[in-house]
């Protein structure tokens, strides 16, 4: 699809470019934008092999290629954001990534082809690029929503995903919390149960993931979440327990963060809430709501408007001149992103 | 005790003076300080009687007895911070108190001698002073100890008070959260145990304050905290067992809020850690930083530095013009108040 409304010619130092890109355990995105919209995006398998700056070297070749197929010269691409999964640890002030399913160097995962305990992630990055702005993928989805969907105006909100885990992004006092690593958000990780023995892959017990997480529901039940979910189709009243008990678990994480921070608003995104939210939210909602009424009365639980961008549209958020947002947000210019190609 | 370095002559309106309001479950104190610091403090039981206007109205009339007694003229008293107890709601913008230990009209307390709702704290002290700043007793405290006392150049960090309960102030990125009615750190409400029968004075089952609490543990053990830690001393093996499992879930209670919010720095308060902190530290220590080392390595547990005098100095703090404020903190002005005539 072409726009005819873009402005394809480059004026000198007045166009500019950015790039967003996307890491996750198993899947890596770049989306090249200018202050139409985005332009072209690009998806490979996470790198996983070689030195521990793999993943990093090929957010640069793979932001390079998608302007070299926009016809955008690479050199004038000088600001990236970067959605990714975490969490993030700190060397000389800059972000690495210390995580589970990219790093085989850490935790008692043996499936991993590399021994690496970090990707120097914004080190590399800054080697290419002038301005780089690195937050975990939660975060990001959060600013998107906050930005274009539908947390516009909310000043005390959390973007959650309930999938393979469970993340948060949090806003207070319409300010987005970052931490002294930027590892803020890693409710996930927060103990429920003490009497569950579900480990996550973090070596906790009885934490949120644990309970209610994709990946720990296969581990629990000998089942995908997919399979699961289908299973409750068909009838199967042990799979319709075990996922109605999920839900209970991951109502009982919102509340504990709405007790903690006093918010107003969850939009949940992730695959399991995407298709299954409908009939799941009665369930989410009376964890939250039947408790401690002066913080819990008339929190809403919202859908995510920008979906299966919102890393995408996340990234790009953090690396966007200011000047761009209201007309990307008038326009829903991010709303391109679904039509143009995708390699 | 009397200063000679104070300026005691009231020069026009260059003479400032703040009054400091803390409203406990139990105790009333009020403060009045100028720019050399605190001049006068009293105290009496919170006011439960009457309108729900009394406990608001009992602190304006503390105050201009205090003013009184120091030789301050009340109508020069145009600013107040306040610390009380929650949690909040807010009536038209205005904080009103929903504090189940004074207004008789919610939970399940039947010793309260009124039937309040709530207590139109901020609409009567507005009647009273131009500038009235309100917080929650932890916030305040949290505020204290970042400008005069522990925490000092921490810009992730908490204040938490173990005691008859068990509440949190909360900052992140150097700013310190609010939420949307002013009640983000009701973390000591955040569910810990599925297993445990142990109820919550909010109602709740199984969190931090039904599980660590004063209250709830002579609740739990039909002992008095106080009882409870002299019976440790005198070797019962089953008191040492229930202080030991209380520390437990407070630890992992400050385990949740590091995972959430990606803290460096605690300040602990209240009068359970402050008589048997010492001992207890290594079990709390232990239940943060055994977990999601990412988040969790290097998180500091530290003293209050402004103890007894926290909420007070806290309530001032939220009064005081700026430009005192690097003189308080140099010449540590806020000591004065454990000098200062109490009555």
């Amino acid at each position: 699809m072409t726009f005819p409304d873009r402005i394809t010619s480059i004026q000198g130092s007045i166009m500019q470019y950015i790039g967003g890109i996307d890491i996750g355990g198993t899947k890596m995105a770049v989306v090249i934008a200018d202050s139409d919209g985005p332009l072209l995006r690009l998806t490979e398998p996470t790198a996983k092999e070689g030195s521990s700056r793999a993943p990093a070297d090929q957010a640069i070749r793979m932001l390079r290629q998608a302007c070299e197929q926009a016809g955008v010269p690479f050199s004038e691409l000088k600001t990236v954001g970067v959605s990714s999964c975490g969490p993030f640890i700190k060397q000389n002030g800059l972000i690495e990534l210390r995580t589970q399913n990219i790093c085989g160097g850490i935790g008692n995962r043996g499936d991993l082809p590399n021994d690496w305990q970090t990707v120097p992630l914004e080190a590399v990055l800054r080697e290419q690029f002038t301005n780089v702005h690195i937050e975990n993928d939660c975060v990001a989805a959060l600013a998107a929503e906050r930005a274009f969907g539908a947390l516009q105006g909310s000043d005390h909100c959390a973007y959650v995903t309930w999938s393979t885990g469970v993340g948060f992004g949090l806003c207070v006092d319409g300010v987005m919390l970052r931490g002294k690593n930027g590892n803020a958000g890693h409710a996930g990780h927060m103990l429920l149960s003490e009497q569950s023995l579900a480990q996550c892959g973090c070596g906790n017990i009885g934490d949120v993931e644990a309970l209610a997480s994709g990946r720990n529901l296969e581990i629990q039940h000998g089942r995908s979440a997919e399979e699961l979910f289908n299973a409750v189709k068909d009838g199967d009243v042990k799979a319709h327990a075990a996922v109605i008990h999920a839900a209970q678990w991951f109502g009982r994480a919102l509340y504990n963060v709405t007790a903690t921070l006093d918010l107003q608003a969850f939009v949940i995104g992730g695959s399991i809430w995407h298709h299954h939210g409908d009939w799941l939210e009665p369930i989410v909602k009376n964890e939250i709501c039947s408790r401690l009424p002066p913080l819990t009365a008339g929190v809403q639980l919202l859908r995510p408007a920008l979906d299966a961008y919102v890393a995408d549209i996340g990234a790009l958020y953090l690396a966007m001149p200011p000047a761009w947002i209201g007309n990307w947000r008038v326009h829903a210019l991010w709303q391109r992103i679904g039509d143009i190609e995708t390699v």
